[in-house]
């Protein structure tokens, strides 16, 4: 019986001119996973086409960046609609349509709620990434990965791993090393990924951390930002990513809350290190997350928004 | 003719009690290698004294770490000694005397300037860690990697290497995935080894991020902290590592300058991203240093060491 990984070289060699979508708001692994393939299936003669309405310019170091189609003019020009990194359609958003109407689909992704709604759907939810499958596919294809393959599936690790921080298993670091024996620069990579931030970014940050209060023992730490100090500082959406870590990785905290206010409401982020169940608090106020890490939206002034949310998290300390 | 692994494993075989020692401000790298070569060496029967007079208390969570002892009794009951990580004689501080009066000694590093001061030695500079060439000398010796080794030895080579961020080869992650296999928990390692902070150094962070200057069209950035935030804030020597990192990660910063006072000097750390050769710096205000990383001390008032540093780097900006 034919194998997935037989479809997907089956599907792939009778096409001439394929189309690479991703997910919206692509980050590191669903830029890396397209450019990747893109350079790939180049290799053994295809035409390709990546098209990534909103890819973000901190990727583009990547070789390829420069190729990615913003729109492209008619779905009839393709004969293949590869999906990556996109566990249902409609996280492909504008694109979707595309995906509808190309006669041939293959989706490679390694989120567990994957629809499988392609043709031919390969998701492996242990890996890493999707980068990481991607790995398994050109292996399957007999595509040797060069040094440009190889900084795109990298990049894809390095990213949905936080640099080898979660999500890491033993296969991921061997995968790593095999692309670094290609020459890639390890080091710049991880700079321009994890390093590279902005004056207005820090300039907020600074702010934040002025504000930060432990509360009940240490146990609780709390910071906000305002409306005024993303306009004064003309900070961008993104810029208050991270933030709350600063909190969580004090000794001693347990809960770190961040509180974000956005238009007439307060956007609150959650993070518990050890015990505390914030998805639990999260849902108390509508909001959604995972056990360890949620949000929500209030509704209160500040001051209030910060008592409730307190009073909350008191419930379950120890 | 016997190899330098053949000599290794002859030394430690024919000794039954056997006292390691490693540099003094010991890193993850110093003392991971040192309490990852006690437990393979308990597994083949030896007596072990890990002897590490300063131990950080950050690396508590280390298996082992509750045996290191702070002081010996007599370098007699010791028929062999191992120097880790630590280049030269000095370098091992306090513990020097012992070295030297043991019979037998054996040193295992990384550093390129290892002075050969053992009558074995194993020193392989390409390696990311001593820990990483720990892992050699541990295959020479048919000892299988546990759990509980295997937690030292990946704290070592995540230290040594930034997280994977720099010094890395492809065997750095080959090794890596070996170790992983172990079933160590990579993420609560990484938390400890670099998330974890203290409010105290958060606070400090946060007075050197509200006086953070770019100057020079951006190009340079300065912040600096002082002998009275020190001692209002009860800071310990080191609060002030990493601080210099935010000026230079900010895009278009091309050196970032870092000052702290310290008794009646102050102390400059110089950090450059692209092209700037703060070693030269450095040399003239005789300081050492890398190329983009060095540091320097300077009597002068704090204003007048801003300006001072400031101009030179100016005449090698572009």
């Amino acid at each position: 019986m034919a194998t997935v990984l037989d479809n997907i070289r089956e599907s792939i060699s009778k096409s001439n001119s394929i189309l690479i979508l991703t997910h919206e708001n692509p980050d590191g692994d669903a830029i890396g996973s397209s450019l990747g393939f893109m350079h790939a299936l180049k290799k053994i003669g295809k035409e390709v086409t990546v098209l990534i309405p909103t890819a973000n310019p901190m990727y583009s170091f990547l070789p390829g960046f420069n190729e990615i189609k913003k729109e492209i003019e008619d779905y009839k020009n393709y004969d293949l609609c590869i999906a990556l990194d996109s566990s249902d359609l409609e996280r492909l958003h504008v694109c979707k349509p595309y995906f509808e109407l190309i006669e041939n689909t293959i989706v490679i992704d390694h989120h567990i709620t994957n629809q499988n709604y392609a043709d031919v759907n390969y998701v492996n939810a242990v890996a890493s990434s999707t980068c990481q499958n991607l790995i398994i596919v050109l292996a399957a294809m007999d595509i040797s990965i060069d040094k440009d393959i190889a900084e795109c599936i990298y990049t894809g690790i390095l990213t949905d791993t936080g640099g080898f921080r979660y999500n890491t298993q033993p296969e991921t670091f061997e995968f790593a090393g095999m692309l670094a024996e290609t020459g890639i620069d390890i080091s710049k990579i991880y700079r321009l990924v994890f390093d590279m931030t902005t004056e207005r970014r820090t300039r907020l940050l600074s702010r934040a951390l002025n504000r930060l209060e432990l509360l009940e023992d240490g146990k609780i730490a709390y910071t906000y930002i305002t409306a005024d100090d993303v306009e004064e500082l003309q900070n961008e959406d993104g810029d208050q990513e991270g933030i709350v870590n600063y909190g969580r990785n004090i000794e001693g905290v347990e809960v770190s809350i961040f509180v974000r206010e956005k238009g007439d409401k307060y956007k609150v982020s959650l993070r518990a290190n050890e015990y505390v169940d914030v998805s639990q608090i999260s849902a108390k106020f509508a909001g959604g997350g995972h056990l360890r890490a949620a949000g929500f939206e209030m509704a209160m002034s500040l001051e209030q928004t910060k008592q409730a949310v307190v009073e909350e998290i008191k419930k379950q300390l120890k």
